[in-house]
């Protein structure tokens, strides 16, 4: 078959970037110490048996994180960022995620070094049988897993034009043989570019032979974590494949199928049987040493570089006599791996002629982008020391390989820490989707980002799908709720009907109309406002009644943002946001406005400056606090007090910064949730039952929370209910505890997977 | 207690006009014969135990209109209309509500005239005994019952300045009993002005005595239907009234309390006895004739006489030997009602007296709106000929009262059927909500605007009260459904993951990533869209690919509709719409360009004004189809076909006047329910199932539905799904049969009381 042929074909070349990618990272878990952790995989993962992110490899200190399948490879690394960031905050305090393919100096005995202890007893039993057979150490280096798919409209358009088959699932199989034989013959250039495991540490290699370090890749060489040398598998074709891991496992040689660790795999079954029927899904590559110099463990550039290599390795012509082929490539590869990393390799001029063929490519597919990356590669072929394994050599040259690694991980821990409000990858989404997502990714509920833009989420945990806006939005409110909400007037007959205290009011639909109800209001504190703006445009308070050249001003403005205007009672007191989840206040918030607290030295600017260190706060609602202003209206605030940013206020004296307390202006949130007596909690839980709504934040009106509202009727007042209340407001407060909300959603859409105790 | 003062205290006046308000209203069914209907009360009104609105009296033809309690006059007579329309089109083809209070001519044998068919037998057991007791044809006559109750916050601020009550009930009491006895002195104004009965029909006085006609009211005459003489009930306070009642019953004058027909009853609990507990709520006046001038039995003008008429009698001295001064109001209404309609009444300079201190009240209460009617009600004291009796003796005197009512009775019923998809009093919202508003009345679910100008209704039936917005939005749907319907790449993927043929396409967010992907629509047919716009600006259609500068242009067009745009294979065929209700496809739809069909004679113009005619045709959505329009951009489509205004097409050919098919603007509507196969059913069902949906409407693209989807996967495509999908287009369609959706909607909310057999 000319692959190459068919590639260039012009049905074929829209989809030519089309592929499918995953990634899994393992990496050991390792204390401040520098030693290998000595907790259990972190308690609040949940059960292993399902998680899809978050796993553990052979010993219960190697963490394996596991991206979903994407579509781009944009996509694979925001998942690989979140879960990242995921798994490092979930960690105890002290621990961090080692960056490097091989291990950290290993506990002298091997019964310190903890098998995964999986919940599945066979699970266990197979390590067991690992650990004899292999040594537990060499069980204890990582690296990356990296399945590759072509993507299917570009599989589909190449099948169409060929005739040789006219079943899709055996063209797609000889399809990825064909990508794999090349790809063991050449995968020394990989070994040469990405290896990035040159020194071993301390205890790795306990009574078993070593190799003369430094080296390019020891986990890719002999001296790696492979099978015995007589294990022997034919890459001829699928059936040859087939039969030969079945001879090997008859034999005794394996254990089992899974123990055959070749550095590429062909994946689509549930077994390797089935690849027979089912055909070849897609390949996965085992060859890649964790790069220390990406957080993750892998960079975007090299996944582009494998992407283009696999295509080019589809695009090669290659030798019929596969075995030999195979086996040539298998001692080229031994021998790269233990080349010295500061020196030239000894396949220099096919590594040149590699990446000319795939430069040529390329520009032949119309990926000239990518151009500059293989130029890069080029470049580490001719200086050896810009490889990842001479990078990493050098750098141990100046102190020691672990100062160096536990250096660049200390650094990843606390970049994860930095922000810990936010998930990398997902920066751009609403907060509080972002704490959605993390708390989703940690409990192991798979979760994919339909509409970014929209804030819109699918999960997912086995056959159970919900749909998830704006991290509150969901099916277990109905249709009519936001509705009623979105109403002033609706909500407020909805809740009056029901019992609870409203501003009494009416609404109009012209100056005129209102005007007729002057004398109702003339006497008594109350507001005018437009029905349906949320901002607070246009509503004027009158404390104390109005003269009616004042109520009618106050009309004209409100008729400015709406045609329907409410004139209500003014209720006096302090405005408090009760968040209710399924029939439960699970946070109460007191918002302030911006302001700063004096130290009788610095000035109003300089105590702005200093709050606005807080890394808690940020800009454009990408911190759960926004920065303090110094602004036109803020400066007209203080000067309303006698005052400059330039005065400097007394110890203790707090000084306000603007009016209204909305946390968008800078304002403070303060949580008090403990400080409500249960009373006023069903008050909110009622009125939001009597709304219909599973997820409401509810604003009541409260004169003194110390008075019981079942004794005074007057002691509260509702002013609205959300449907669409900020959570990242309660759980990251300016003060006060912090109330994880959006894990109380995710419990709200699975208790099966999330349940913590009800109140009664 | 001086009420006067109370009322004009500055604390009341603010509330002076708060009153709600209550009418009940009889009327014969009659058939287009004239005489009394011998069919059964409408089966299609369900069960008559708790029908709110539509009941019987006495008879089975004695239909029963009966209004919620409303806050103003104007809601009031919303439901009157709305419930007259609904029992007037639920009724017979050829039967009418007749529109005196005389019934007509009365079959000559009692058993032809039909006892109310009531399913509680003691309702029956009770009306075989008035039959007995009073004569069945005394029980024919029919009126209007008031329910009248001063507004809670102006009998609050009454009852605080006043010293002699401490307990409100006990306040309000005394309060309507003021208001009982003066108006039982002198309402023999009200006999005068709106006494209504002047003459009888054909055996309505058999073997009776009768009074010589014409007069005023017989019905509010002792040839009425009155209480024998011997019962006799003090109104000098609660206690003597309750007394009074017990005993009438206990020694057999009265069979129970209810059979107390007084011109003005109080009303407050269960039974009368309960009114010494919880004092009088509201009170009921039942001596006004039907004013056959309205429609609905009584007049707007009426109602505001009666309120202010009955805060006269509160405001009036009044004597306190109560009985002799209720005695002389008794006497004086006998003789006013008997007086001959054309004459002076006796008490002419009483009546002026009345009238002149309302005008005063009036004044000083600031409520000079009214004066007009009071000068109105002077001008008919001064001039009996313009009294409702004198008007109707006349017209009788021309013809005869049954001719003249007859020709009243069936103009309002052609009214009613007029335009038999809107619905009377509530015609300014939208015509869906209407249509449901009617099924709701006509099947007895309690219904309530809370937000007009929002479409927001409120339905009860018993305690199960649901929500309803647009008709169509309501609690059956889930929160996240119409948010995952309001974007088209969500509701894409969702459906696409669930096995559904859609687009096949891309999301972009700028023109450069758009234009990247080129190539993978360059050759076949595509659309571009913005993604949210949902009226069809900024859409591009190519039907044969495009080069890359259209291309361009397409995409810049879209991108000035929103920062989002789809670019999609475009999908040959027609689009229909499917409704899918509670699982089932309730409707299917096909929408056909705006057009007229020639008939060789008739030039376009012509042809459109003729279509125009059809009643379904209105403008701004308040009809089931728009009016065409011979504007701008049809009269460019007939150019592109080489036609003008002016042209004669031939017989049969279809002109096209727009190339868009909405309804809004003048398209037509074809029901197709019934052509589609159940194949083509069940994937508008799954489809809609699943996006969770209880309601919407989805659009298919069909090149063929003869096709069966089930053998060829390119059978169908869907284009969208709606959540807000319009109803009334497929109740009132231009071709094909009518779908009830909205009673569907009913169904889904209500089985209780609604329930249709199921297709299995």
């Amino acid at each position: 078959m000319n692959y190459k042929e068919l590639l260039l074909h012009p049905r074929s070349l829209p989809f030519i970037s089309q592929a499918r990618f995953g990634v899994e990272r393992e990496g050991q878990r390792v204390n401040f110490s520098g030693k290998l952790a000595t907790t259990d995989h972190p308690e609040i993962f949940g059960d292993r048996t399902y998680h899809p992110y978050i796993q553990t490899d052979f010993s219960e200190t190697q963490v394996e994180l596991i991206t979903p399948v994407t579509d781009s490879i944009n996509e694979l690394f925001k998942y690989l960022e979140a879960i990242y960031d995921v798994a490092s905050r979930s960690m105890a305090d002290d621990e961090m995620i080692w960056p490097l393919s091989m291990p950290p100096a290993l506990p002298e005995k091997d019964e310190e070094i903890m098998i995964a202890k999986l919940s599945n007893f066979e699970d266990v039993l197979y390590r067991r049988y690992l650990a004899k057979e292999y040594g537990k150490r060499k069980q204890m280096v990582s690296g990356i897993h990296f399945n590759f798919e072509f993507g299917d409209d570009l599989l589909q358009s190449l099948f169409v034009q060929q005739t040789e088959f006219t079943d899709f699932a055996a063209f797609k199989t000889e399809l990825y043989f064909k990508t794999a034989q090349n790809f063991l013959r050449y995968r020394w250039l990989i070994t040469y570019l990405f290896g990035a495991s040159p020194l071993s540490e301390d205890h790795y290699f306990v009574g078993k032979p070593a190799p003369a370090e430094p080296v390019r890749s020891i986990r890719n060489s002999s001296y790696g974590y492979t099978n015995h040398p007589n294990v022997k598998v034919s890459y001829a074709s699928m059936q040859q494949y087939l039969t030969d891991i079945e001879k090997m496992v008859e034999e005794g040689k394996l254990s089992e199928e899974k123990e055959f660790y070749a550095p590429i795999r062909f994946r689509g079954g549930k077994r390797v049987a089935d690849l027979a029927k089912s055909g070849i899904r897609y390949i996965e590559l085992r060859n890649i040493d964790l790069n220390p110099y990406a957080r993750v463990g892998i960079s975007q550039a090299q996944v582009q570089f494998l992407q283009s290599f696999l295509m080019y390795m589809l695009w090669m012509e290659h030798d019929v006599a596969v075995d030999a082929w195979v086996e040539e490539g298998e001692q080229r590869n031994e021998h790269v791996s233990l080349e010295n990393p500061m020196d030239q390799t000894a396949f220099y001029d096919e590594g040149m002629l590699l990446l000319q063929g795939m430069k040529e490519m390329l520009v032949a597919l119309g990926q000239s982008e990518r151009l500059p990356l293989i130029d890069d590669m080029i470049a580490q072929l001719d200086e050896p020391r810009e490889t990842l394994a001479g990078k990493i050599y050098q750098q141990a040259q100046q102190t020691s390989q672990h100062d160096f690694a536990y250096t660049l991980g200390k650094q990843y821990e606390e970049e994860s820490h930095e922000r810990s409000y936010q998930l990398a990858g997902f920066r751009d989404m609403e907060l509080s989707t972002q704490i959605l997502m993390f708390d989703a990714i940690q409990k192991g509920i798979e979760v994919k980002v339909i509409d970014e833009s929209d804030q819109f989420l699918r999960l997912q945990h086995q056959e159970h799908i919900e749909y998830v806006k704006n991290a509150n939005m969901t099916s277990k409110d109905s249709y009519i709720v936001p509705l009623i909400m979105e109403n002033k007037t609706v909500t407020k007959k909805v809740l009056k009907e029901a019992g609870f205290r409203v501003p009494e009011g009416a609404e109009f639909t012209s100056i005129e109309e209102a005007l007729n109800a002057y004398p109702r209001f003339a006497e008594q504190a109350f507001v005018i406002k437009p029905k349906s703006t949320n901002y607070g445009l246009g509503i004027t308070i009158f404390k104390e009644g109005a003269s009616l050249e004042d109520y009618q001003a106050g009309l004209a403005i409100a008729f400015r943002e709406d045609t329907s205007v409410l004139v209500e009672a003014f209720m006096p007191g302090t405005e408090y946001r009760f968040f209710v989840i399924d029939g439960q206040v699970k946070a109460i918030l007191l918002r302030i406005p911006a302001n700063v607290v004096g130290d009788g030295k610095r000035t109003v600017e300089e105590l702005v400056a200093e709050k606005n260190l807080d890394p808690l706060r940020g800009s454009h609602h990408r911190a759960p606090l926004e920065l303090i202003q110094l602004g036109e209206l803020e400066q007209l605030m203080l000067k309303e007090q006698g005052l400059t940013i330039h005065s400097v206020p007394e110890k203790d004296q707090i000084v306000y910064l603007r009016e209204n307390s909305n946390i968008s202006t800078g304002g403070d949130s303060i949580d008090v949730t403990d400080e409500f007596s249960e009373a006023y909690k069903q008050i909110a839980q009622q009125a939001v039952e009597a709304l219909g709504a599973k997820i409401s934040g509810i604003d009541l009106i409260i004169p003194d929370k110390d008075i019981d509202p079942q004794t005074d009727d007057q002691a509260y007042g509702i002013i609205e209910a959300n449907f669409n209340p900020a959570m990242h407001m309660h759980v990251y407060p300016f003060a006060g505890q912090g109330r994880r909300l959006t894990m109380n959603v995710l419990e709200l859409l699975y208790p099966e997977v999330i349940s913590t105790p009800k109140k009664n």
